[in-house]
């Protein structure tokens, strides 16, 4: 049992040991997300946690072949921040095959925990930070692996083959909704910060 | 430690009790989603699993008002099945305020297990019916809660106020690809059935 136990814990700080230092190279070659940064280094900090992957959320046109699931997609363009509907606008009208979607993704965080116990307290904070969707994807000895993901999305067909679906005044609005979204997320990925440094001390 | 095992046990069984009478009185009463029907019979006669809720996917209108979540918002029509665009045409000419949306929203399902090792099984199996989220959103003696979700989506305003945002044959469009979401939907249960049914045996 003891030495089972050990297993666990060895295989934890090894799993906690190449995140972080993933992380120090994301953050050195400023590849990190900067939204996440604060959280995902005062989560290196801990003796029990770490991440392994954030995104703030983001706004895309996913090019997608008939009968293919998103998995086979292509990103046709992607943006991290809020965007212009120009910027949009000239993206829709480069060239494409098959069908380009819009889409609005919500923030998505992974969090490692070495015990039950400790990811526990993740779940417990993050509803109050206003994250509904969220729990443990994997959960074994030294390994207990959290997905937390955000509500904020938008996701709709803008153009098949060399059609354009959309009027452009009705894209302005689009993004206008699509840009709130992302500043909504920015917001509760504050709240999340605040609370799990508070869950994790 | 004995005494805490048997008072985990107690639990788990009285809830599973509940809403094994909660399924037949929604059964009875023609309220259970037909599509979730066969799993969740076969899951409430296992010893060590209960289901507690489930969506098979559905269609909708949204009507949010400025700077609501979904939380606060009011369905102002919602399709459990695939619809028919003069339907939504109709709904959409109906009195509303705010803002509507409309919505495809993926499969959920709930599932209780007795314990970690149980509930892992359902981890073990969802991918492989193609359920890339769901975790584990309890984790407590006697309590362990998986919410299974799948990513078949669409989310778009359509109406402002008095004013409608889409021409007709777009929402035709739109409702063809939500349509053949919900049918997506309807595949994926299917093998998420045969997959966990062999898991909990």
């Amino acid at each position: 049992m003891e030495k089972k136990e050990n297993t666990a814990k060895t295989r934890f700080q090894m799993t906690k040991k190449r995140h972080s230092e993933t992380l120090e190279k994301a953050i050195k070659e400023k590849k990190a997300d900067s939204e996440f940064m604060g959280l995902c280094r005062a989560i290196a900090k801990t003796k029990n946690f770490f991440t392994s992957s954030c995104c703030s959320g983001r706004i895309m046109l996913l090019e997608l072949q008939p009968g293919e699931t998103k998995k086979d997609a292509r990103f046709h363009k992607k943006w991290h921040c809020t965007v212009k509907t120009k910027e949009v606008w000239n993206a829709l009208n480069e060239t494409s095959s098959g069908e380009l979607w819009l889409r609005m993704e919500p923030l998505i965080l992974h969090i490692g925990a070495d015990s039950l116990e400790n990811a526990n307290k993740i779940l417990d904070v993050m509803k109050k930070a206003g994250v509904k969707r969220g729990g443990l994807i994997v959960a074994k000895p030294g390994k207990f692996l959290l997905e937390l993901e955000g509500t904020q999305r938008m996701s709709l067909p803008v153009k098949s083959g060399k059609k354009i679906l959309v009027e452009k005044d009705f894209l302005e609005l689009l993004v206008k909704k699509a840009n709130e979204k992302m500043k909504k997320n920015k917001k509760t990925i504050k709240r999340l910060e605040k609370e799990i440094i508070k869950a994790v001390k």
